[in-house]
């Protein structure tokens, strides 16, 4: 099934390729700035504007562009056909264009079949979609799947329109093509891998979901760099329908899929939120608890919901991968979600970092999390004569020192170092280098 | 052994039977009122009362009365001897009724043997009950299994007794005769039943439990009018050595019981308390947890105790049925308890109704929780090719959407309609509506 | 192994033994006034004081004293060199002794090394050790391990130290020796045993640990008078090499040990703390937490950790005993913990009253903890013609009726006591009254 998909960009680097490592920068301004790069862009579930998104993408990480053509059958779903959009707007009778589709691409309902027509206003009204509770910004629709066309208008602009004959154009295509998606893969030692999923089918909204594709990238950047236990899968998709599609054609590598997680909305001011995945206690889901409740500051612990984005794709009941999902305000519940105030000064770049730094974190704990087996369980074995006790007694123990004790007291060949952080409170940092003294000093295995 | 039981009336309604549908009324007054015509009653644990109280019942429920005879061994117990009274009194020296049965029933000590006697003030404050803690109500006492008489009195009664001649008669007999309990049985679709209990053996005393009485009644006759998938057994019976009496000669088939509970104390102003089955995690339980905390009011869920009503025997340890016990303020716990004081305008219409409700509405959840198997696991079916999904997207999903979401990501064929009510919070009506859809449309089986 | 051991006096009282027993005294002065019999002596984790305190405890009860000789190997660890201290001074020039070991034996660090030597301010500075947040306070330190010479001086001290040229003195001996503990065995009808530690190497700190050694020969004096149904085995141990010694030694025979705890710092006027054994929830664990729990008061239940006292070594994860550990206010979480402030005063009769009391009410758990089985489980037995019922009902039950219905509810023969007591709360001696009315009645068995 897998060759139907003709892969245009196989793990290549843009030409003239970006040399900024998005994750160097603390500031988190270098994620803001690539957000800025991308705004502009009319992005859908399919088209070129998903291709030019995936082209500056490119420019960072080496991804692999897939195309899958419309039409194809995957699971309950079909391929849909292919969506561009050169200009829309509404013109009064006066011939100004009183809503303009290069002014902010929100303005049309996404997906919108062709059109141009003259109506008066109360047949152009059925037409029109705005929020009366926020009247000062523009919503976001689409209409994928059913044939129709529309515009979204501020509720205050919508109370404006007069009387008149107004020029309706919507100058789209929606015709047989390809649904686009990028697939990155970076190698570990082990075949296991780790995904890492991000929906890129919305137009002109940054924390929902530009954020979510800048700290992909900046974290995808950031591990190319390392010695990695496990192999790692990026997938850059439109939201439902890419991961149901990607799902069906990856159907038989699925098992490799030892962790996971979705990033979206992760760059607005709010605290960080994870979602645990269906299974609820997988190893994911205790590292991110663990993680974030060893930051000591505030953040929700979310139980799984079959609503949200792409880990309903990823945890529906045939599938159920251990994948959860990270955001800081979920969406929905930030007032911004879905409208034209989802702009650039919505999202932070300090919630960017933040953002980033919690999910290497997330993934340190992945990476070290092993068990060992204590050599010398009959009583504690004499530190000291490993180097590994302070000379002096009589004085409190520091946290080097108990987590020590804790590797020693609890590594039995089936408790894990994660067990061992969540029992202890301990930090991970100390753990990782405990262990390892442990291991060096042949104390355990 | 069941033959030795004697079915004076089996299932049929009294002549001139009320028309009234107690459940119809929404105030509860019909409820009311229905206690309030049993009232005057004089009930013991056998005996005329009881008679007439259920004969009252048959007006609205076609109930079969049933009567074991004293003697009859009931596991530990033996049924005791039918008490009845005509009068009793205390006269002064004047030969004035200084306490009269006739003017309240809970003036004697229930199953007090005959006695005409003459005494002094000293002789007869043996045999006489006061609360000096509540000191203008009258007690309620009884001394079923031990032979004495007595009077029960207020405080403030008993401190102005003088010293004089006192005549004292009590026209009681305590001679073999019979038991009686109603038994009702509403026929579903299954031979699985569900228990439903009150006692009925105290006098003149309205919450406990011509409440109970009054909600079963009226809940019996809501059922009687449904398709139910359950059948039904209400049992009105002497509180102990009732439910041991009906344990006993039904022990052969309390395996078709699923579930039960138990009516007490459900009329007072206080708000609900479910007390759980020993069994603690029963599927009643957790219906009428689930009901209690939907409700969004305040409630209680009590933790299993070997105290209570009846559910003591349902819940022995070589019963242990799944039987839990519904109540507002429990028994012991409000100050009008077995006294004078637990009288008409102590029970409330709206309490009343609101106890019907809620018991309605665990039974629905009882009656409609199946498990599902989602036909589609893979990925989210598209439910806009059902129906069932709008055409606009963009907007958050209400609480049909999510059932449906929730619904097809957890029937595995094992997950009940009500562990997925527990894990999404969402509305049993939303979920039963969603259910329905889904089957219709094929999705789940 | 065992034979290498020396028993010097066997299960003796010393000449002239106290005929106080110290658990008589309700006020805690007795346990008091031993503890300042002791406080003087300058104990380490060998050498004569060692062997000074065991002989005091031998006044009270027929300790054993065993001598185990320098240089073995007890798993991981070896037993050092024996160490005794004549005396230890610092004097300045004048030939003042500004440092004074018989003045208080804290001032050298333990296990130093013999030294006679002249050094000016700059190169005795090396060797002194204060507390700077504590400036009034002489520090307790050790080197065990690590061949060294130190003092132990007040900050203030430290401070006013004038350029000088210093003669030091540290008059102490180290070498091969033996390492001393003391071991009680109290014959129970069963040979499964319990185990009762305390620590005994710390000069003079009064509620690290004379208090546990107190309260566990007080314990002792108590039990020795009673029947029993376990054995019990009270320890008297340097920390850490001790327990490591005793484990290596007794390897044979740890299966027989059922429960055991730790005795430490009991008594400060701090409420009490039970820590879980690693096990967490054994039968002593449990028996600890339903006594503290029960006493009302404020107390604290702690989880394991392996940072602690010797239950380190009993819990380590070869041996991993049903030991916890009792204290007051943990070591390390009182300021005065390993300075000279841990003093006469610090410590409280009635703290030292209160810690005996809980750990008798915890032993009494563990006695009398059965499982008994309902003769009469179908439905309850008619508990008035066994006597056990007061014949005029209709009043509340008490603590005592409420604890027969638990017991007879409870007990299927898997179901102990102590889960009966923690799921009703009631009072043990009522729980057990109760269960020893069942049983004469032939209820329970």
């Amino acid at each position: 099934m897998h060759d139907i998909v003709r892969k245009v960009v196989s793990g290549r680097l843009e030409r003239g390729a970006a040399t900024t490592e998005l994750s160097a920068d603390r500031s988190g301004q270098a994620m803001h700035d690539f957000i800025a790069d991308l705004y502009p862009i009319c992005r859908s579930i399919t088209g070129e504007g998903v291709r030019e998104t995936l082209r500056h993408i490119q420019k960072y990480v080496p991804l692999t562009t897939c195309e899958v053509p419309s039409g194809l059958k995957v699971f309950d779903w079909t391929v849909p056909s292919e969506w561009n959009i050169r200009d829309a707007y509404i013109k009064n009778s006066a011939g100004e264009r009183i809503v303009d589709f290069r002014a902010c691409n929100l303005h049309v309902v996404s997906y919108s079949v062709p059109v141009h027509v003259r109506l008066n206003l109360e047949e152009l009204k059925k037409h029109l979609f705005s929020d009366p509770d926020h009247p000062d910004v523009i919503p976001y629709r689409t209409s994928y799947y059913h044939a129709a066309w529309g515009f979204c208008v501020t509720h205050t602009q919508l109370l404006a329109l007069k009387e008149d004959e107004y020029e309706i154009c919507i100058d789209s295509m929606l015709e047989p093509g390809h649904l686009t998606y990028g697939d990155l893969r970076l190698l570990g030692s082990s075949s296991e891998e780790v995904l890492i999923s991000c929906h890129l089918c919305h137009p002109s909204l940054c924390n929902d979901n530009l954020s979510g594709i800048s700290v992909a990238t900046a974290l995808a950047q950031y591990l190319r760099n390392m010695d990695l236990r496990y192999s790692y899968r990026f997938v850059f998709i439109p939201g439902t329908i890419g991961s149901i599609t990607w799902l069906a054609l990856n159907q038989a590598h699925l098992s490799r899929i030892k962790h996971g997680f979705v990033l979206t909305c992760v760059g607005d001011a709010g605290s960080p939120t994870y979602k645990l995945s269906r299974q609820g206690n997988a190893e994911i889901d205790r590292a991110w608890t663990y993680v974030l409740k060893q930051g000591g500051e505030p953040h929700t612990i979310q139980p799984f919901s079959p609503f949200g984005y792409d880990e309903r794709q990823y945890c529906s009941p045939g599938i159920n991968l251990p994948v959860g999902s990270f955001m800081r305000t979920p969406h929905g519940k930030f007032p911004e979600y879905h409208t034209s105030a989802d702009n650039l000064s919505f999202v932070k770049p300090a919630a960017l970092r933040d953002s980033l730094d919690r999910a290497v974190a997330a993934i340190d704990v992945i990476e070290n999390n092993r068990k060992y087996t204590n050599q010398k369980p009959m009583c504690e074995p004499k530190l000291g004569d490993y180097g590994l006790y302070s000379t002096i007694g009589g004085r409190s123990a520091g946290e080097y020192q108990l987590a020590l004790l804790w590797i020693l007291n609890m590594s039995d060949g089936a408790t894990s170092l994660l067990d061992i952080a969540e029992r202890s409170s301990l930090p991970w940092g100390t753990l990782k280098e405990a262990a390892s003294a442990l291991q060096s000093a042949g104390l355990v295995r």
